[in-house]
């Protein structure tokens, strides 16, 4: 130890003391290496109008071959620290002054040169301005105050208005499902957890939930809205109950409804909505997912018994991922081929006892267990494969196409593919519903995050409490505008639910486009925003009880199943093209493609240079601005992919080798169609609210979806000249501001979704 | 039925027969409204060249109110059908040709209006071109061949080039993981599989890997490179095998190494690296997961019985989230805040025993079992907390402080914050595992989907066999780009463990924002490509046994743990800044931060018009383009993030809050950082080998990495002028192109990994 170093802070050279603070901070950040030490030092030496005794002292202190040891340092801290005891947290301090102030507590008062020194050093330490003193002179602040909830609006009216229409009935579901027989039960095997999910599907069943959408000449309620609310409250709940529900009484016992005639409606519909016949959806095959058309089960009609006898051909027909089939479904809906006297007719529904009373395969019916899966284990899905199996001829889900005693076949529709897409018809009401379960699944996993993010801190700045997570900018961006793109998503499937139950026949195809587009970005967007908020809630999200666990991998299969949606976006693109077709009825094909590329690019040709510069707030967050760049995003879109498409058929491309060429153009252009249509969406839902609080909050959720929207998108738009650098950088500006002024209203937008603390249940949020 | 319209169509008016085609497709396709077939009709009826007899015929089979039949589709197709038996399929065929041909089959030829006829109604109904014949003329063919690989260089040779260094230990560890022992089990409870994993944790220590990086005298193989290979080569089996492997023999074991000294090293090396000894790492505290210098767990020095006592003040100091805490932990490594006399000395590492020979916790520790979690449940996490618990002085991990009896401390260390990070080094061994084994889940993903892929058919143009997979432009760009950057990751993670192994110590602290980087980046990685792996196998992707369920639920926590993403890019933001400061020694903190902004701009001052529009295959594909586009963002990055700083702090504003406000800059920072680092180790590497085959790959992917990168960017790149807008085009075609390209050599670069199939065992992968 430095023998002219002395080890009492106390006795050092008052002229020194005024060094102290610098001396402390350079020895204990740790930062700097000797030969930065040495530099320092030698500066200092350096200096011919400081004190040489002052000069030398401090080079003492400075030495990088005798560095102070752990207790000095210690020591000098507490010197630091004690003469610091009357600072102000409010005075303006920093380690220049603290170290003049030691030296004036000993009489002396330091000299210009001393002065200039302390600048000198502080500056090469980097540790100018308050925050360094404030970092050496107090220990953080253990705990500060969570500020309240401050939300600028009515937070109960808002859920009122999210929950319309069939507030009450999930007003009802909610309290049944708080209760404790539907708590959530972690760790169970697979045999525990079918039966759990099976015993709450019966108690549902029991209060009526399962018939909601029926006729109530057979037990049912009559109400296919109240049936799909309900649906979708499910949703907040256990997902492997939600499929179980869907399956039982959406799809099989609503393909019974749909696709058959009265008998089959007094034969089994009040059995399968109580869940005394419990059944199963039997259409995707092994090798047949996404293109069913092409199923392979043959129904051989048998007119000697007057039955359709029921094949599989190969292990690649097997009927595959069936729910309620590895364990408890008694009857199935079997789609297959139908074929009558060596003739096929296509794909056609059929029911087929497939287990007896006692649970056993039914004589001819193989039944495989799928095993575990990535999550949604409450499901007993499995395979079934038929060999020769039987059943009488009136066992055909007759409401499309007949069959009479001596086989003709007969249908008020005469093209095959026709009538095989209006019995799909029931597919429509699945994608619509998974699009809402998945929305329903992120608003848990946003409303878990948000409400962690207000309690939790972390790091901040020296010498103040840390910081709450929702309080910095980035964890904002993380968790914000997912919240605002769920607003729009729940505008744009109320309205889509809305279309499905009471639009007109006429706009059928155009509603099945919407709802195959609307399923892809409410399952990729559910992926996404349950990822994110695992994430944000660090190591605490990825305990199962704080719920993320189930949330995502229940929700992982929705991307792919009711139709992967790389196909249904593929199929929105076509449609998309050939909706011009009904305008321009005869219309050849490739005149088509050049009169979409026409029409849709006259819509994109003229862009104001003005507009493209514009960069004031008013006008960034005007309705009419973010509507018109997402339209002009899709027709600009479409017109560039209907050129790109008649380029290569007129070169002589098959279509289908075109449209594979120009497969990201299709879904790109599907993604932005739907981007577009949800806004509109919302724009229309600020009209169902005379709350000016109320308008005020989604006018600014709807502001941040769209900006966000086209500021993901900048490149595309100043590749285009849609804006020009400035202007997107100004819009994301405005995004940074509106998650801002999003922040304080945050917890009561997620409170607004109305999930019960019984259900969503994570300890981290409730 | 029509009367004029006989059911069966050989009996039908010569003339009529050749409109049969296309009155087949008017109905059978279904996409025609009644209205435009209407207006379709109305069209032939106007045509005064066509006889009327023909037109009259023509109307009676495409009138809306009297549809034909299912029925008569059916023989009408049979007809069609029948009369195209000789048609070859070479032979370029349409709708109109057929009709013709039909109608001459009946002696008739058609003539000129006729034809014209047939070519208008052909066109209204978009028919034009030889697929829709093929459509209506052929089912589709059941199975095609499936194309060998063709992989266009070695692939044993690539294989041994990237299980360099240390080959030897991964083919024998290959070995013994392909062993029956060690195989799978699905379902398993977590009592069970937490016992399962420590069953193959002790037969790998058995085995000699626990202690290969230990010295020789305690039974170690005095290894370290070839215990990370080892730990690498297991990351391709079950990943809480990994994590518990790495908790005992790199945490536990490997704390007791490099932060204990002699006595520690005699008395439990041998036995922590054998497992008898099983052990925690316990420093994260509930309240403190990414901020562990603030830490709460206190040992106080006791210097009458000479004994540290440790404490938990509080439930947010317990110790979190210990692996082998929870169920076979018997000593622990305890990190706590060592104080002597009411001084703090900061962080330690002490060595406490927290369960006796039985099992029972050891008196004043508290245990918890942190329960179900998304992944990784073959580990038993636990929470700890000490309630007065007494260890004796030599306890203390003492290699870098060190308390005497009477309880003076000492350190060679002056600063306690360095002394802290030093004692932290063993994180970097942490970051660098926890990429290598994200990678190697990415790997294992990869492979399962691109051999998916190379097999399964799904649609295809009409009338052959369904197209594979990996044969669509939108799969090939959802796989190989991700496969390109695996390949980029591969070789600056081998470079980063060299390094780590044998790098000079001054450049630790880059090492260690390289390391934090490459974390975020393979991890943020593994997310992603394991997702749309399992999205890319649709439904089978789903099911557990196809191994996308654990390998997606292990990986998710690898973003948060051993250091939050988002924590450790900002981290490595700041490092990025303050490198310069070692240049320029005193330099005042303001005057850095304008150098550097200067600094970096200068870098990317200059751009040469020719450059940015230039578009040629061979300057895109070049190394230098490449890499000049890499470093050129990075330093743009890097100089406008020090003048955002420096206005702020200029204006008087902390640095804390600073940073906050350009949180997301700096993160984009660290970003492009590493994506120019990893596009730099990837050329580095192309020196590897000699083979040109192998170079040629190899140049493919590193050329396609790049381009993906720039062409995510390619907005920013657009808005800083970089590139101009046809170039953004060239760059997203050159990345089609080499997906193109590589797409025969895909199966053979995901072979190249290594993965057995024992241990890949998805059954669609092998």
């Amino acid at each position: 130890m430095n023998p002219t170093r002395p080890t009492d802070a106390t006795s050092i050279d008052p002229r020194l003391r005024a060094f102290l603070p610098l001396v402390y901070v350079a020895w204990a950040d740790g930062n700097l290496t000797d030969d930065e030490i040495r530099e320092i030092c030698a500066a200092v030496h350096g200096a011919d109008d400081l004190d040489l005794d002052c000069r030398t002292g401090l080079g003492h202190w400075l030495d990088p071959d005798d560095p102070p040891s752990p207790l000095e340092l210690q020591r000098l801290l507490a010197s630091i620290r004690e003469a610091a005891l009357d600072w102000s947290r409010d005075e303006k301090l920093d380690l220049t002054a603290l170290g003049q102030r030691l030296a004036r507590a000993e009489g002396h008062e330091p000299n210009e040169p001393e002065v200039a020194a302390l600048g000198r050093l502080a500056d090469a330490l980097g540790v100018v301005g308050s925050e360094a003193a404030r970092h050496v002179l107090s220990g953080r602040r253990r705990e500060a105050e969570t500020p309240a909830s401050l939300a600028s609006f009515d937070v109960a009216a808002l859920r009122s208005l999210l929950d319309r229409p069939h507030e009450d009935c999930r007003r009802r579901l909610r309290e049944l499902l708080s209760t404790a027989d539907f708590s959530y039960r972690y760790g169970l095997g697979t045999t525990e957890y079918r039966e759990q999910v099976l015993d709450w599907c019966r108690r549902l069943a029991a209060e009526g939930y399962g018939g909601l959408g029926f006729p109530e000449r057979f037990g049912g309620g009559d109400d296919p809205g109240a049936f799909l609310a309900a649906f979708e409250t499910l949703a907040s709940h256990d997902l492997s109950l939600l499929v179980k529900f869907g399956v039982q009484f959406g799809l099989f016992a609503g393909s019974l409804h749909q696709l058959g005639t009265e008998r089959h409606h007094e034969n089994y519909l009040a059995a399968a909505s109580s869940l005394e016949m419990p059944g199963c959806f039997a259409m995707t095959e092994t090798g047949h997912g996404s293109n069913v058309a092409e199923l392979e089960t043959t129904a051989t009609y048998d007119p000697a018994t007057e039955e359709f006898v029921l094949s599989t051909p190969d292990e690649e027909a097997r009927k595959d991922y069936i729910g309620n089939a590895a364990r408890h479904g008694r009857m199935a809906t079997v789609f297959a081929q139908l074929e009558i006297s060596g003739v096929g007719h296509g794909v056609h529904a059929f029911v087929v006892p497939i287990r007896d009373e006692s649970g056993k395969p039914m004589p001819g019916v193989r039944i495989e267990d799928c095993g575990e899966k990535l999550g949604l284990n409450g499901v007993d899905n499995g395979k079934l494969s038929f060999d020769g199996v039987r059943v009488p001829r009136t066992e055909l889900l007759d409401r499309f196409a007949q069959v009479d005693a001596e086989g003709n076949y007969s249908s008020a529709i005469s093209s095959s593919s026709k009538r095989f897409f209006t019995m799909l018809g029931t597919l429509v009401g699945g994608r619509v519903s998974v699009a809402m379960a998945a929305l329903a699944a992120t608003k848990s996993a946003l409303t878990i995050a948000v409400r962690y993010a207000s309690r939790r801190r972390q790091f901040g700045p020296a010498g103040e409490a840390e910081t709450l997570l929702l309080d910095y900018k980035t964890h904002q961006l993380r968790l914000l505008p997912r919240l605002a793109k769920s607003y729009g998503l729940h505008f744009a499937l109320r309205d889509l639910a809305d279309q499905y139950l009471h639009g007109p026949e006429e706009s059928r195809r155009e509603l099945e486009g919407l709802a195959a587009g609307l399923k892809a970005m409410a399952t990729w967007h559910a992926t996404d925003s349950i990822q994110e908020s695992r994430e944000a809630c660090g190591a605490q999200g990825y305990l199962a009880v704080n719920r993320f666990a189930s949330l995502k991998a229940d929700t992982d299969v929705f991307t792919t199943f009711e139709g992967d949606n790389t196909v249904l976006l593929q199929l929105l693109a076509k449609g998309l093209l050939s909706s011009y077709r009904k305008q321009f009825g005869d219309m050849k094909f490739l005149d088509l493609l050049r009169f979409v590329a026409a029409q849709a690019g006259t819509a994109v040709a003229e862009l104001n240079p003005m507009v493209t510069r514009e960069t004031a707030r008013t006008h960034l967050r005007s309705v009419d601005f973010q509507a018109d760049a997402l339209t002009w995003r899709e027709q600009h879109l479409l017109s560039s992919l209907a050129r790109r498409l008649r380029n290569r058929i007129k070169k002589g491309m098959d279509s289908f080798d075109a449209l594979v060429e120009c497969q990201d153009h299709a879904i790109a252009l599907a993604k932005a169609h739907v981007e577009n249509h949800v806004l509109s969406r919302f724009h229309a839902a600020l009209g169902n609210t005379d709350d000016p609080a109320l308008t005020e909050v989604l006018m600014q959720l709807a502001s941040l979806y769209a900006l966000d929207r086209i500021s993901t998108h900048r490149g595309w738009y100043q590749a285009h000249g849609y804006v020009e650098s400035g202007k997107a950088r100004a819009i994301r500006k405005e995004v940074e501001s509106l998650c801002r002024e999003l922040r304080p209203d945050a917890l009561g937008l997620v409170d607004a979704f109305g999930i019960p603390d019984a259900l969503l249940a994570a300890p981290i949020a409730i």
